[in-house]
């Protein structure tokens, strides 16, 4: 059996009780961080809050040579974690049908995630979230500023009066130059805000150490955000779309939005 | 402090640790289940698990009536408990924002969703999901079929390639004459399935109890969905857009997908 299990937002109490139970009948657990990781614990407290051997692998460790942890599951009980939900990378997917091809029966324990947080936090509805985009590193893109694409996904889904989510870079063991063992960078919201400023002067929302408990959320002009500071990471940014009463509220007196900065309510 | 808890997907340990911690530190713990609810848990299941008295409030008790979860809350630590995520409906922001008014400091805590497990149970990817939307029954839009809004928000997607979540109505305490006490309906993706294969001859993916042991995921054309059952409460339906490789894979691996039902992968 191998049951992938999501850990959830930010720190070892993020997991579901399932989740924490799934750890528990384990013969062998194994996780992957280079998709996203916990803000708020390490590994070393991960481990001592399940009082479980936690092996971590790699992306080569997980997309190439996913022997190991096809075996554990062959022979046993074997889980698999994630932060945030589980499946949400392809290689989780991948992984699930590999097993799958095996014989081995698969099963999933979901984790809270920052698509849900980020409507839950600025109190923006969760129905009126369109595609979601992702913000790279320029040097990741192989570019300067923000990729088309993006700017094309925030400006179809406000044609359409619908809120972006924007996820923002993470990149562990890999830099500019390539494969960097040991290092980490995640972009922050002010610097995508300011990336984003150049395409479009809108109104944005920032979300810090969403799942944390202090949480922090600040909506201004997007070039306003630019020249705050949100302190640790994980950051997410979002740009809304046409906003409602409600949403216009929460805005302004969840996430100090200056009365200016705030579209009329529709 | 008013704390918001996302109890989660399914039943009494689809909540996270931290959420049960809330539970368990509040002096007054109300709840609803009018806007969605625990398929796999009585409120009497969850009240012995947390070893708390849980207040469950009727739309008109948290909408028409909020001062006594408010008062609760200025005067100790209340929980106010939700099904999935929190925040999920205007109700819960609306319920925040009056809380913060009277100056009651708020957190939440939040909980794994159907959002994220269409996604995560499916193969799909999360990010090439566009705008959800929820199908009604006919007599709760006052009209027959499937209301034109439902079927634009598929289409326009669609032609963007993106999938579509399809919630499906829950109605609690509502019927097609009113209000109705003690009457509960749950539209299943079979039903949906048959009423939007008159207005699309599409692929869906039919998911049922999503976040139990054993959900059921079962991917085919509309008008083939139409003539299954999936058990038990709640279910989803998805109607994907294009697919990748993997995505395709997965929907015939993992969700049982005929070969001539899936498009080609882009």
């Amino acid at each position: 059996m191998l049951t992938f299990v999501g850990l959830g937002l930010y720190d070892e109490r993020s997991i579901t009780v399932e989740g924490r139970e799934a750890i528990a009948d384990a013969d062998r657990v194994f996780a992957e961080f280079y998709t996203s990781r916990l803000a708020g614990a390490t590994l070393e407290e991960l481990a001592a809050y399940h009082g479980a051997e936690i092996e971590t692998r790699d992306r080569a460790g997980v997309e190439g040579d996913p022997e190991p942890i096809l075996e554990a599951a062959a022979a046993g009980d074997a889980a698999f974690l994630t932060a945030g939900d589980t499946m949400i990378s392809t290689t989780h997917v991948d992984l699930r049908l590999r097993a799958d091809e095996r014989g081995i029966d698969t099963e999933i324990v979901h984790g809270t995630t920052a698509g849900s947080a980020a409507a839950s936090l600025t109190g923006l509805q969760n129905y009126r979230f369109g595609k979601a985009t992702t913000l790279p590193f320029p040097y990741a893109h192989g570019g300067d500023g923000v990729p088309a694409s993006v700017v094309e996904t925030i400006e179809t889904n406000r044609s359409r009066g619908l809120h972006t989510l924007v996820y923002l870079d993470i990149k562990v063991g890999l830099g500019p130059d390539g494969r960097e063992p040991g290092r980490e960078e995640y972009m922050t919201a002010d610097r995508a805000a300011a990336l984003l400023r150049e395409e479009l002067d809108a109104l944005g929302v920032a979300v810090a150490r969403a799942g944390s408990p202090a949480p922090v959320v600040e909506a201004d002009r997007l070039s306003a955000l630019a020249d705050r500071t949100f302190g640790e990471p994980l950051h997410l940014l979002v740009v809304p779309g046409d906003l409602h009463v409600i949403e216009r509220e929460a805005l302004a007196a969840l996430a100090g939005a200056p009365e200016g900065a705030l579209p009329k309510p529709v």
